[in-house]
């Protein structure tokens, strides 16, 4: 699995609370520990801050990478906040998102081009957020499309089939896995990832729908999610998952993380 | 999910030890836990006392039945301690298990008939369990139409595709997956089963294991598991489950379940 970690969100208090005070300790310590528990990428978003988001977005950037070796994942609607934060950033951001909505494609598509980025595809089109998976795939595939035509591997292309709550639309996570299971057969290479928590906003015990969530995706194709790295119910569901499905042969790596203490 | 409770098992030392001292009150101790914590039939095993076993598996119904109000799974190759223990049993039982061979077909169709028994299949053959899931399949297949020309409805039938543990056949628990898959598009009414901890025979932490593999199997079709009803993970997994593929819409069952205390 593709590991984004999500703690670096200003919809988090105590996170905008910091970005207010440019308390970059607190960034750096939120970093340190998903790094070592060995994200991929970290995610930051400042998206809460309106007029400053840009200026916050870039401060997260370089406050991240001086501290950790990791790239981000740079989260953002806006194709203002997302230049300013790519300027600063070393190595290959994931640019997180481009839609099929045609005034953001017009803004983020050259910067993906510009910074070699990788990019996350919301499944969301002019009109919102489609009921059926069936109409999400064909607004993945349109974009999937036009950024291969300008130059995009597929493999440097994540679709988020876009996670809505189950506690208000009971066939919400069924549509998350159709399209997760329908995109990996269409498009042999590209990647799928999903905001995992999303699925349980409103619920008790959050984290438990998370990882059972988290496993239902993954045995459908699920190859990139963006988690909290430090749960260690979502440790639990990814260790237990490689094992289950084979990417783990012979549990060895499950083993080595129970030794560790990391599954619980 | 229909849910057979697992725990009245010779394999159990604590349960061989009932048996050998004929120690009702232990068993039935098992018998009530799991009947309040709202199985659909106990199962009861009695396999590792040999030449005994028909004695004490009838002695097991009895004793169980003598306590609660619940339906038994009768779990044994041994078609003459089946016989014993139906002849005690009341209700409609669960046969464990009938297979592709010819010589325990002869055996069983006829208790299954003579008792309107229902009936686990295991998909096994006259060479054993067969490596891929086609050829499960192929015996399920077989078996079930020899059931319905006998008057065995589908509802009655409960398919198993066989579970191996992970920690030395990488690839048991897909087998399983797209068993349960094909079985289920196959036959409209058929009923898929599991015995889900044997997944997780060798490695350690095996409620992890179990816990999501049971989701997975879930979320492909499984509609019945032999499962431990008391394991705080177990119960987490099926209601996260049925929360996230909208048998519990509203997620009102996992609230519940929350606010008894049930998950954790």
């Amino acid at each position: 699995l593709v590991i984004v970690g999500e703690k670096i969100n200003s919809s988090n208090k105590k996170v905008a609370s910091a970005l207010e005070k440019r308390d970059g300790e607190y960034i750096q310590k939120l970093a340190k520990e998903q790094a070592e528990a060995g994200v991929d990428y970290i995610d930051v978003n400042a998206g809460i801050f309106g007029d400053q988001e840009a200026e916050l977005l870039t401060w997260l950037v370089e406050t991240v990478q001086a501290y950790v070796l990791k790239p981000c994942c740079i989260d953002s609607p806006n194709p203002y906040a997302l230049k300013k934060a790519l300027e600063v950033h070393h190595g290959r951001a994931l640019i997180n998102s481009l839609t099929g909505e045609k005034e953001r494609q017009e803004k983020i598509i050259p910067l993906v081009n510009y910074h070699q980025a990788k990019v996350v595809v919301l499944c969301l089109g002019e009109k919102g957020i489609p009921e059926t998976a069936d109409e999400r795939v064909q607004i993945a595939s349109s974009v999937i499309d036009l950024l291969m035509q300008e130059g995009t591997p597929l493999s440097d292309i994540y679709i988020d089939p876009l996670v809505q709550p189950i506690a208000t639309s009971p066939s919400a996570a069924l549509i998350s896995l159709e399209v997760i299971e329908k995109i990996k057969n269409l498009y042999n290479g590209v990647h799928t990832i999903c905001g995992i928590s999303n699925i349980s906003y409103g619920l008790p015990l959050r984290r438990i729908i998370n990882a059972h969530f988290l496993t239902m995706a993954m045995s459908r194709g699920l190859d990139s999610a963006i988690i909290d790295p430090c749960d260690p119910l979502i440790i639990s569901s990814l260790m237990a998952t490689d094992a289950l499905t084979g990417s783990d042969s012979y549990c060895l790596k499950y083993i080595s993380a129970f030794r560790k203490g990391r599954i619980k």
